[in-house]
């Protein structure tokens, strides 16, 4: 099977342009099939504040009404992602820019839960992704950069979360290629001590990594990060890293779906 | 040779949800391979009032700084490009957005003007199109619905005319396709009297629209959309027509390359 490199850049990379430009350099010398998923940053933030639209958190997840769902299609879909892609073929890489609606290439459901109404929010998985679109993309030498709004089919845009889609992404393409999937954000890796960011993990385990969440050196951010990572590293997507964006070919943290033994 | 059908629509209909989502329909049910090119409405001037962000215009023309060109790909390449996918998916079209940037589908140079700094102007011709990535397109069943926003190639994003962007893909693809090219917008056509909705001109060759330009019954936006429609007519695209957004299988105004002969 060929290899299929799927990376998945986040908001923090974004906000820093020369960063941002870096990660892309050395994203476009990658040889050979690869996808970027990217994730917003904080423009839409900023952009609701300066509307004066009112973010709502509900135990710490954000609720996108239809205001907040069109700045997220303005910033995702519209400026990150055509950013990103104009900067990409400036670099010879012929990027094509796509969201989840386009070409049908991720299909979510809103989401449905007992008591919080999320909104335009979708969720997605394997089954939701066009493999047969993407595939007829890369075999046409086409580098698919995709931002994390998807459709309804019903003409509704959804708003997905950035690391899942990477992972449903990289679990629908595994029958055809040989997946690695790739995390590249502000940090060197999963740190074993927070603050110091030479305390890289190399290679971390469901096993440790609840150990470390109960300990809350993992935590926030990090944890739905690496849910979703573990999903995609169990269902045998290798290698699975996530690594600073200013150095993909490092070595990062690897996450492995096999439970490593004790040293 | 194949027909291909281009509908450019405006930014009229786009600011009108119900006569957006009529036309889209229509749109849907063209048989055989078509495009939709784009503009981007009220939204991005709506926005940019909101942000505080001055709009300048230099002899009737706005002018694309740094921050209204972010506005311009935000709502154009962002909101408008994506509400209108969805829209066609759920009417089971097969749409792909795009702005010039993707795929490098559209390259154009900077605006230099001897004593006007345009800013993020993008002028395009023919030769800019990506004809070989619009008929891959078409070819895998995919339909374009393409923004005005087109790039240098050096990594800058620039806004261009929707009008003329139709015009240059109609010239491009019309060596490998019978193209007609639609204008679709909130009039029935080119009226003989601007006050009478009925008073549609059948064809309208050079000549008279010289003549008509003189006499003020053509005047403002229409005259860059005609100069572009005749440019197109004259390299022999035909049909061209112009016509309401309601009424795309209509007759509208059907704009003639050759001089008609005095009635």
């Amino acid at each position: 099977m060929e290899k299929l490199y799927i990376l998945k850049v986040g908001g923090n990379v974004i906000d820093e342009p020369a960063l941002l430009q870096k990660f892309l350099k050395d994203f476009s010398e990658i040889p050979g099939y690869k996808i970027l998923v990217h994730g917003g940053g904080k423009l839409a933030t900023g952009l609701a504040d300066k509307l004066g639209i009112e973010q709502t958190l509900v135990e710490g997840r954000r609720i996108t009404d239809a205001a907040t769902l069109d700045l997220v299609v303005m910033v995702y879909a519209g400026l990150v992602n055509k950013k990103i892609v104009a900067g990409l073929q400036a670099l010879a890489c012929n990027a094509t820019g796509l969201c989840g609606a386009d070409g049908n290439l991720v299909r979510a459901q809103k989401r449905h839960h007992p008591e919080i109404d999320f909104g335009f929010v979708g969720d997605t998985d394997a089954e939701g992704v066009n493999v047969e679109q993407l595939t007829t993309l890369l075999m046409k030498d086409q580098i698919p950069v995709i931002c994390p709004v998807t459709h309804d089919g019903q003409g509704n845009l959804l708003n997905t979360n950035a690391d899942t889609l990477a992972c449903v992404i990289a679990l629908a393409m595994k029958d055809l290629f040989q997946v690695g999937l790739y995390y590249c954000f502000e940090k060197s890796g999963v740190l074993q001590n927070p603050a110091d960011a030479t305390s890289c993990i190399p290679v971390l385990d469901k096993k440790t990594y609840h150990e470390l969440k109960e300990r809350n050196i993992i935590s926030k951010g990090m944890i739905p990060k690496l849910d979703n990572a573990f999903q995609a590293a169990e269902a045998g997507i290798s290698p699975l890293v996530l690594c600073h964006a200013s150095a993909v070919s490092s070595i990062g943290t690897q996450i492995t779906g096999t439970q490593l033994a004790v040293a």
